[in-house]
């Protein structure tokens, strides 16, 4: 079997390593994915001709297609035309067209075109010249060699409004000619609450062994764990079949703990079960001090299902806003089963709401005892018309990560019980 | 000259390639470029052990300092530790101490160990094991080499929340033990808030053009910017000097807009002026969802000077807790700086605070009308004993965006009147 064929993706700009955000990978994963030519590598240079130089001629080797953004300017900075020229031993030209397209764009803009703009007219031999509506620099795309040894050069300008319109009029269409795609794609994505990384993977790990050939990958953030699951079939039909069979056992492996194969968050199923109930939905948190509710906001439209909530951190709070009762807190504490339910009743009751959650606990650094140890998190549930839950939890790691694993089980005890009834 | 000595940057995730942001390089570029190591190249790769071995090999190669984050973890696709293995030619052995750490933190979390766990207490032969105290893959420094050939290559887990307390704790002495700095270091940190990055920028440009030996970085988050400089000089007293004087200059040239030199976050900064007057701090949140609060409680200890908050996203909420007029929703619309008003006054007298700051507004993408167009948010303060203030913002981008930009600019205009009181 051959090595399928991937994508580099190498940006050039010293700021890029100096504190700007480089957030051009995942647009242009969005892009490739589709076209069969999944990125494997994506690499970040400094404005160094022999830097940039020595990685182009590294991606040209293992991938089928490097698309190199930035570095097409008119300043000494921009390398990335001589850079290429070294790694593919081939010489640069003026091109008369590019040339021509940069000289009508200065005199339209009505600027004066200094010598180094002609800079940008300059072509790799044989390269075909991608014109830019949006800016001075044209691109690149240089092709070599045949089958599984063809290799694709795309040198893109740095800036989205350019690049990006770029690679949908012109980029693209090169893409397919060169790589048509072989085969039919199919993806499987599941979300999973309520179980560990660490035992999800135990799970399905037979399932992962049974499909050698599908690419597995296996996230996880406070709370929460991702699958996804990815490859090629011959036709649409088979690719249609593994997938649905791949996404089925995967279920029959995890089962209860699947709350989404729609990459959708969990607040944003909560929103579903809600909407389709009618129901509205408070919270009262204390430890988590507006993360759940900036979660649950975080959805378009959850202003449909959210009625609202209350951050009682001082004690008085809770007794006044949320109803908890004096004696409550005397007797057990404000961090205890006793003091989440009458927050959770409190909140439903008060916010004028069918159900709700709530969270109280210790974030820490300080104010934990022996008793109560930092990391110690009760969160209590209440629907209408059944009785509510209430569960203990010991978190451990700093304030925000306590925070953040409270959220995610609220979220997911809500769900829980949102979907047993 | 010898070439200044560089670091080199691995992230490892296939996720990372499929549409998951990689936020990791500028916070890194803050870390080494102060000791001396400014990263070179930033290498993002597949869980492909091969991919990760060949990187790393050329990444030794070049840089004085690699640093490898992710693929420390149990399951089938953490091979960072394997490619290390492969690329240095150099066993990995079962770290005794390592298997008891994790074996510990099992135990404390009451979670069971399974077998794949093991595989985290694996370690490159001559390695220092970096303790982990906030999840439960190890970390590894590994060095070779003497002089302009030393190389030291750093393995570190995946997570922000385990990193980065890593990184600071161990990670950063054995740099500075193994890599000294020849002469003496500066760096100047300012933190502004209430200025785009261009303005900020265009200020500062003097700054600059005076210290071309220094190194700049700018870097921007929402409703804040953030200014880095750094360099070396012969000897402390000189470097001392310098750092001064920048730091004089910025704030000349900025003024206003600085509000921390020691990286403190504003949300920290607000609460060192509210404890010093023994006053607590209210919230009354509607587009903002509970950010606001989230962010307040993201400060350790801010129990001292944080009452609690209400997320009012239904209107009957305003009314019903936070005690704002019908009349007023009915005559001017919860979108208003009347209901702002009203809120932050609520807030304030309803959670018994000293002051209290509230956020209203349309996040979007639905909700938004041609008078009153999503991005348009007021935030009204008001503090005891003086005349409240309001102002009204037109935000663009995403629902997110528009949240974050809501949340920055309440913490501005809470600072701006607790400093000028």
């Amino acid at each position: 079997m051959t090595k399928p064929a991937t994508a580099a993706l190498l940006f050039t700009g010293t700021e890029l390593l100096r504190g700007k955000q480089n957030t051009y990978t995942p647009l242009l994963a969005a892009k490739l994915l589709p076209l069969g030519l999944p990125p494997a590598a994506a690499v970040t240079l400094p404005d160094d001709r022999k830097a940039i130089a020595a990685a182009l001629k590294n991606a040209l080797k293992e991938h089928a297609l490097t698309v190199v953004v930035g570095g097409l300017g008119p300043t000494f900075d921009d390398l990335s035309r001589e850079a290429a020229s070294d790694a593919l031993k081939l010489p640069l030209h003026q091109h008369p067209e590019a040339l021509r397209a940069i000289e009508e764009r200065f005199r339209k803009l009505g600027r004066v075109m200094t010598e180094n703009n002609k800079r940008q007219a300059y072509l790799l031999k044989g390269a075909t010249l991608l014109e830019n509506p949006n800016g001075t620099a044209p691109g690149q795309f240089f092709v070599r060699g045949t089958g599984a040894k063809k290799r694709a050069l795309a040198l893109l300008p740095g800036p989205q409004k350019e690049w990006e319109p770029m690679f949908a009029a012109v980029v693209e269409p090169l893409i397919k000619k060169h790589f048509p795609p072989c085969g039919a794609q199919y993806s499987v994505r599941m979300a999973l609450a309520g179980i560990g990384e660490s035992a999800a993977e135990e799970k399905i790990r037979p399932v992962l062994d049974r499909h050698p050939a599908t690419e597995f990958t296996i996230l996880s953030a406070p709370g929460e764990v991702r699958l996804f699951a990815s490859g090629t079939e011959r036709d649409p039909e088979t690719a249609r079949h593994l997938g649905a069979k791949i996404s089925a056992e995967f279920r029959a492996a995890i089962g209860e703990a699947v709350y989404s194969d729609s990459g959708e968050p969990l607040p944003a199923v909560i929103g579903t079960l809600l909407r389709r109930r009618g129901w509205m939905l408070a919270t009262a948190e204390s430890c988590t001090g507006g993360m759940v509710s900036d979660r649950i906001t975080a959805v378009p439209g959850s202003s449909d299902y959210f009625a609202g909530g209350v951050v009682a951190y001082a004690n008085e709070l809770k007794v006044k806003v949320l109803g908890v009762k004096p004696v409550t807190l005397m007797k057990h504490g404000a961090v205890s089963s006793e003091c989440a339910l009458e927050m959770a009743l409190g909140a439903r009751k008060r916010l004028e709401a069918d159900c709700a959650v709530s969270i109280t606990g210790i974030a820490g650094p300080g104010g934990g005892s022996a008793e109560k140890p930092v990391g110690l998190v009760y969160i209590a549930v209440s629907v209408k018309g059944r009785l509510p839950v209430c569960k203990r939890f010991n978190f451990s790691g700093s304030r925000d990560s306590i925070k953040a694993y409270s959220s995610a089980s609220a979220f997911t005890l809500l769900y829980q019980e949102l979907k047993s009834i």
